[in-house]
């Protein structure tokens, strides 16, 4: 095996160097990408084929600059096929690909015991905020189809979260009653970028059919103030990137309120949310909030039968990266016992990002039951692996 | 002096029952209002007489149902006239605007000691919002003037907080330069709802204005959802009031963000903002995560010269109300540790709103440095007192 330089990293402060040996990880946020619209053509209708060959995929973009592309980790080497999976470059370009996964295996699935890895798409999370439904619908299944034989099939660890429109409800339950059953589907995913919060009755056939088949949804930031989206605050569009990525916290609280405001949980017990790439700890106020404010206000939603950071604890999971960086341990052992992560933090990697958390940097050393849960158990039960 | 009911709380974690009689609070929201819109006719132009005459203030509403005026917390007594200060109504009816003074004299302010106590109004919350940037304006005006004639001109612990609407900036520097001397005034306050997160350049000169005279900008909740303000979450409009309520600290986050990330308290190193009613352990995780990402990102905002969370410790205050309950002590104090209490949280109490907070049920009891700085001595640096 190459160098697992993924294992290497300049700061560590929990690192150990050596992954545990006695425990396969469960990463809950791995990127595949079909950035490059011809890769999709063989799945799609002809009529889709024609227009996406026309103008393209149609994703809406927000206009805002992320990183540059052609810098990266300086702690990452390129691979041995010179693609730097530090960055977001490589997997746009489609010739790439085959290299794009070996990185991947090499970096981070081998060296670090990877068992399971949740693929989360990312090439169709403006699906929903597009204006066409029956098109966004097409885009997703092709992508599912694309993911299921380009990904699933070369690795039994990778997990797939298939990708849906919200754009038209029925058209995603078709698509999870069309995959929903295949062995490696174990999630639903959809963009936090929305027009409705997800707890809106609009959506609730997603959430049923989900909820029906075990299958947990995944929320990652997507097309947020793109398309019809909206604005990705509640106050208006920001002007920097760094603002958009503050958003993600305030977008999570949006639909995590959302969800237990409207029921959701009630009506559809098995339902499980994960909210990836949304920072940790906007659930503790949330949770400390939402409870007081419940007291006075339950009247107003009957549905709502517990408290809501009891609802928050079961059904919500929220992804590890990127792991908020407190000033020291103790405020961040304290933060993880007040958001409960024995039961709510799940590992992420968002590989091959730019940003990207190995699990030796994630964390400081977390005591055996903790790293267990999180690293493991948490998303165990959350698949139903 | 009548019974003072505000000194007798049902429920008290950190309850004396008796004011500190060597320190005098200040509070930092107290309502006036003046939602019968007769009390500002004399104020007004003739034009928008005619108009408000003819069809209100015409300030939005957002259609969320708040709380049954005619319930209120039955820890709170009548007052001596029979008004009931926990409850909204009685403000409505411009006949008991004494009685509403009184009621807030006998069971606030007097018994607790209370030596500053900022009005913060709420009648105009909205005027940013509404269509016509003029009578926007004018209706702040006329509410400023009734506030300096009936409230501030009665007690000598009031001081103000001017009304400006937003809509047009160039109006709203007049109105801080008509007011900004009077010795009462003391801060400028816009609504939370907003069309662009309040550090976008289009808003520089009321900074400036505020800059030059040591006016803090007070942020309430206002208008979130109305009118032009657009959707009060980054993804879309909720249901229910208590997902409004859970809104306010996202969009406290967004707004303070953008006046870092802009560079505003770089441009006015005097500025001061103040979010009241936001509630308060967003500002701990928003830290925490705009530092890590500056840290990679600060290419594309040059201007932001220092951390983050320097910026927001220097220049952003929170007010207490509504204060978030932990789970325990240890969680508590260390929150407030966390965000950095003894600089940037104030006392607020929110009165006479129905679950606004005396001084004596808000915390447990706080080691005296600290309660010094939260209920005096940060606001007196904040109003410049």
């Amino acid at each position: 095996m190459a160098v697992a330089f993924g294992a290497q990293p300049v700061t560590a402060p929990g690192w150990t160097g050596r992954p545990k040996t006695d425990l396969a990880l469960i990463d809950c946020d791995i990127h595949q990408s079909a950035k490059n619209p011809e890769v999709l053509l063989p799945y799609l209708p002809r009529v889709y084929q024609e227009q996406v060959k026309d103008q393209g995929l149609r994703m809406p973009g927000s206009g805002y600059f992320n990183v540059p592309k052609r810098a990266a980790r300086t702690d990452l080497p390129t691979t041995p096929a010179g693609v730097n999976p530090g960055c977001d470059a490589d997997h746009h370009d489609f010739t790439k690909l085959g290299d794009n996964y070996e990185a991947l295996r090499e970096a981070h699935l081998d060296p670090w015991n990877v068992g399971k890895a949740l693929l989360t798409g990312n090439t169709t999370y403006g699906a929903s905020v597009i204006p066409d439904p029956d098109f966004a619908a097409a885009l997703c299944r092709a992508f599912n189809d694309w993911t299921l034989e380009h990904w699933a099939a070369r690795d039994d660890r990778f997990i797939v979260g298939l990708s849906v429109s919200a754009s038209d409800p029925q058209r995603a339950v078709e698509e999870i009653e069309r995959l929903g059953e295949h062995p490696q589907v174990k999630a639903v995913v959809l963009g936090t970028g929305a027009r409705l919060p997800y707890g809106n009755r609009y959506y609730h056939p997603i959430w049923r059919a989900c909820a029906e088949r075990g299958l947990p949804l995944v929320v990652h930031p997507g097309a947020e103030g793109s398309g019809m989206a909206g604005a990705p605050t509640g106050v208006g569009y920001p002007t920097y990137y760094i603002e958009t990525r503050m958003a993600r916290p305030q977008m999570a609280m949006a639909h995590a309120v959302s969800f237990i405001a409207e029921g959701v949980f009630e009506k559809y017990p098995t339902l499980k949310v994960l909210f990836d790439e949304c920072d940790q700890f906007w659930a503790v106020g949330l949770m400390w909030h939402m409870d007081a404010d419940w007291k006075s206000l339950r009247e107003q939603t009957p549905w709502v039968k517990r408290l809501p950071s009891e609802y928050f604890v079961d059904h919500i999971r929220v992804g590890s990266q990127p792991m908020l960086e407190p000033e020291n341990d103790e405020q961040f052992f304290m933060m993880l016992d007040a958001m409960h992560a024995e039961k709510t933090l799940v590992y992420s990697s968002d590989w091959p990002h730019w940003d990207w958390d190995d699990p030796a940097t994630t964390f400081p050393k977390l005591p055996e039951r903790l790293h267990k849960r999180v690293f493991a158990e948490n998303a165990r039960e959350l698949f139903g692996l």
